[in-house]
């Protein structure tokens, strides 16, 4: 009888954690729900500037992943005028970058991303591949390549990378030593250039949250 | 005997039950960490024009988060040209969106929310609230209100609401109507409008992955 409480007892004990078990599986599970968006947010609101970063290179299915980011990136009339040059050779960096004055970062970093666009209008092949690309000025590419580059910096984030958006388009002598090394066709232009790769420290977002810059109903 | 025998192997059962839970927990936590990263890569994966909305209004701390994030996106210089005017009076529509032809979507929405700019440079006054403003033309405000609109539109995504990025700037035939009735200052432009809501029906991601498109140390 003694053995058969003790047992009983056991048993209980076991049920009763079970029990509590699958209650706090459950608050997790809830928990998970909810975060699906915080995530983002998250990642949104942590997103900063890294220009410093380890000797870690990146995974190239986390770059892939980055860059499918990229080109998720909503494009005004679906022209998707981004073209997108991952360089690692850094012996190449000092001709590439002469326009640039933070060489420091782009050696350091595992990659520059070179966010290129093109300024005429090509549609996407996929719709009718058999169809002449409609070819003219693109008013809105550059709205285009801010999304883009700004989706590739959420991705970045998102996996504990670091990057920065350093600016190239509209300035020539930043443009121009990288047109002329990657042989860019006149209608492509080097938009934006991001160094990426692991953070070397700690880094902290800004809080830029400013109500004089938020209205409502009327300016 | 035979009650102790039942009794241990309730017990046997309660605790190997107990440990598998215990050890599927341990294998959600680990899920839950990894998608972390995930949840912000599937937001910016899925994020989609939505045109079409419910009746449903969106509460002022979801609108308010969203605007948060729009804001935490990065800026050149650290000049922060966004200014964001939230409007939800619909019978102002007509005169306000009169260079605009989809009204439709507009009128649906629960808010729409223009991103303005100021087109000169003004350092933030947080910096140095006694120092006076340093204003001249700012060549890359564009490419900051380009990342703040795609930081609201991920919000609005994650947040399961839907959302569209209609082009305002460069178009005078849609900026000029909304830059009267605002009464913008003339250096501060409308640059982008997205109506937001809830989705009236099931709305699907455009696949932009093109290879063609990906360029990996040369173009």
């Amino acid at each position: 009888m003694k053995k058969s409480f003790f047992y009983l007892t056991l048993a209980l004990i076991g049920l009763g954690m079970l029990a509590a078990s699958c209650s706090s599986k459950d608050e997790s599970n809830a928990t998970a729900a909810v975060s699906a968006a915080d995530a983002t947010i998250n990642t949104i609101m942590q997103r900063k500037s890294v220009r410093s970063y380890t000797d870690s290179t990146i995974a190239p299915e986390l770059m892939e992943s980055m860059l499918r980011a990229a080109v998720a990136a909503p494009s005004g009339m679906d022209v998707r005028p981004w073209h997108i040059v991952v360089v690692t050779d850094k012996s190449k960096y000092d001709e590439l970058f002469a326009g640039n004055f933070n060489m420091e970062k782009f050696k350091q970093s595992a990659a520059v991303v070179i966010f290129c666009a093109d300024t005429t209008v090509t549609r996407p092949p996929r719709e009718d591949p058999n169809a002449p690309a409609v070819t003219s000025p693109n008013p809105i590419w550059r709205d285009d390549m801010g999304a883009c580059t700004e989706n590739f910096l959420l991705a970045a984030e998102a996996y504990g990378l670091g990057a920065v958006w350093t600016a190239c388009y509209p300035f020539h002598d930043r443009m121009d030593p990288v047109a002329n090394y990657l042989k860019l066709p006149s209608n492509i232009v080097p938009y934006s250039i991001v160094p990426v790769g692991y953070p070397n420290g700690e880094f902290e977002p800004k809080d830029k949250w400013d109500t004089t810059r938020i209205h409502y109903e009327m300016f």
